[in-house]
């Protein structure tokens, strides 16, 4: 990983530990644990607001649906995004409002709308017209929001082949809208996840924007939103482009425009990543082939899931480093607790000595970790605890 | 898929539809749904035994740990595998004399020992010497098998590279073993899984048999045991290499010698993958960018997890296909249901026309599904029903 990077980590990892109480949590827990301090998402969401100003946030539930972030960020006022009834109904246990939700999964059952209605959403999202038939004979107090496909070969998930309507097939897909009787609500587009530029936000946004006034044009409707969707990198291992370049592109594109439109975005990860971090344990140390191995008590079927679905790798490091001004590092091979080869976190990584019972640390795994782990080898979820709760 | 294949599960899976009553099934629990027949485990632990006569089969648990494969296998007269804490618990809960289990993760806590020596597990897998000095100071009924890495660059899953000691390095771990004052109970070795030769099994059982000879010529030590793992192949959309070839390779390689030692099979997939069948449903159909899409209501991250984690591909079909002799078929996209990209079960894939609501099956998901499941999305695990059972 970048070192300017890892030192910089170590600065903010060596406050965290101490205010957090690391050392103390493990003597309480055990390892592996995951320890999650909500006010960094607060602090993230704040952020966001100050770049995408005039924006409605909706936080994608799926990325982290811990009630702790979902109860700060209601109270923050922010919206939030679900994709499933499994998150309607656990947004709705939390008692946010359900005028602030709406449901963006573009591919449903017709019971999923239905219950997502009865709890009180009323935006949807579809991108193909057998999707909107779906709405023929539902509430006309249904908006709906079309999603856009728009190719970024440059993120690391992009999702414009499984989601998504050509923007040349649209202005089709909204008579297909307005024919089942319910409001169009305008464009929604997903230029795909941690991308390393903000081209694609330019040029869907873009795009969207001449479509909106393509179809208020020749299908006579106004188009009251347009949703940038999320996907806003996140700085792992090393640095991304930042929020404000993408703010720049809205301003670039919409100018003068921008009071024309509801703007919407559904944040996940910008949010949910930098709250959470993880603390692991060194259970073995073996040489194989002439290099070093370190097995952990987590790994990728647990809270380094991100790796294996998302490609996705999170800094590592080791806590005995964080008080050391430039440690002494040599690479390594970091492999998690399960019996399975694929079950390896880290390939010809630094990091400095470790023996049995030291502990690694991971930040930045608020976002797709915990979520996308499962129970292999009988091995329990990862608990989270919250920092400075007692 | 093998067309010809296609077609033998099409007769396997017809009476299956009958016996099982599907469609009954569905009508109560919905979709989707895992159907697990436990007798079909029984039947392929009877074929496994007139292969390897004479092994101990220890059923790899992690494989598929529902409580009716292991009560089955156990009213066999099975014995198991378990490689962590979690597993030597849940097999103990079920009733199996714990004298039929062998704990074979070969990096692990010390704390994970003492719990399953306490359970009465006695025989260990090491593979290096930080673990073999895990062991100084317990118990001297303690017995250790001695894991060996052979690489195995044909097999989909090679074990070699995260476990295993290096033969030429296998006396001098004997010797710590040893040292630690536990018994050398013998090797273990793993050639990984799904591989399409039965080359490596060879060469693997003959360099383990060699390493048994020269250990007792040089350390004066008998060798009670060689486990030959798991990893038999398992036939999904192509045929692979029959159990029986892996026996003719140790009657080869061992010969007259065979009744020198007690010899130990890890069986896993090859037990359980044919045992449960998924039926999941059509939720949404989309043509993009010329292609057609369906979206069934499981996916990557719930029940084809094996698609994801270890690259194995499931046949599927159509229920509807069943009752045809050659049914018409054109090539689609069958994604699930997630939000997420990765979330596509196959491409260019061969299925008759499908609508939403229609019933797709997939037959061979005993093996690594449920257990490297998800909740992702918040969506539930996908429910197991026990075929038969009323």
């Amino acid at each position: 990983m970048n070192p300017l990077r890892r030192s910089q980590l170590r600065d903010v990892l060596r406050s965290q530990a101490r205010a957090h109480r690391w050392r103390e949590l493990i003597a309480e827990h055990g390892t592996p644990l995951l320890v999650l301090d909500p006010y960094q998402v607060a602090a993230q969401y704040s952020m966001l607001r100050t770049h995408l100003h005039g924006f409605r946030l909706h936080y994608a539930v799926k990325v982290l649906p811990h009630p702790a972030v979902i109860t700060v960020l209601a109270a923050c006022g922010s919206s939030f995004d679900v994709a499933t009834t499994a998150e309607v109904d656990h947004v709705r246990s939390l008692g946010v409002p359900m005028d602030r939700c709406i449901h963006t999964h573009p591919v449903k059952k017709a019971a999923d709308i239905d219950h997502a209605y009865a709890q009180g959403i009323r935006t949807f999202v579809v991108d193909n017209p057998v999707e909107a038939q779906k709405f023929a004979g539902r509430p006309s107090d249904i908006g709906i929001l079309v999603r856009l496909s728009f190719p970024n070969p440059s993120a690391k998930s992009d999702l414009s082949a499984k989601f998504g309507v050509d923007p040349a097939e649209a202005e089709l897909l909204v008579k297909h809208v307005v024919a089942a009787g319910v409001r169009f609500n305008g464009f929604s587009f997903h230029v795909g996840s941690q991308g390393t530029s903000v081209q694609p936000y330019r040029a869907a946004l873009r795009t969207t924007f001449d479509l909106t006034k393509h179809v208020e044009r020749t299908l006579g409707l106004r188009v009251p939103s347009i949703d940038i969707g999320g996907g806003f990198p996140v700085s792992y291992r090393d640095d991304m482009p930042p929020v404000s370049a993408i703010a720049d592109v809205v301003d670039a594109v919409l100018g003068p425009h921008r009071s024309d439109y509801t703007l919407l975005a559904e944040p996940g990860r910008i949010l949910a990543a930098s709250c959470m971090t993880l603390l692991t344990s060194v259970v073995g140390t073996a040489t194989r082939d002439g290099r070093v191995w370190h097995y952990l008590d987590d790994g990728l079927y647990g809270s380094y899931s991100n790796v294996l679905t998302e490609d996705v790798h999170p800094p590592i490091l080791a806590l005995d480093e964080l008080h050391a001004s430039r440690p002494h590092l040599r690479h390594v091979t970091l492999a998690g607790p399960t019996c399975d080869s694929v079950d390896v976190i880290a390939s010809d990584y630094p990091m400095p000595a470790l023996a049995v019972g030291d502990i690694v640390v991971s930040p930045m795994m608020g976002a797709y970790t915990s979520v996308t782990s499962s129970r292999f080898n009988g091995i329990a979820p990862t608990p989270i605890v919250i920092a400075g709760a007692s």
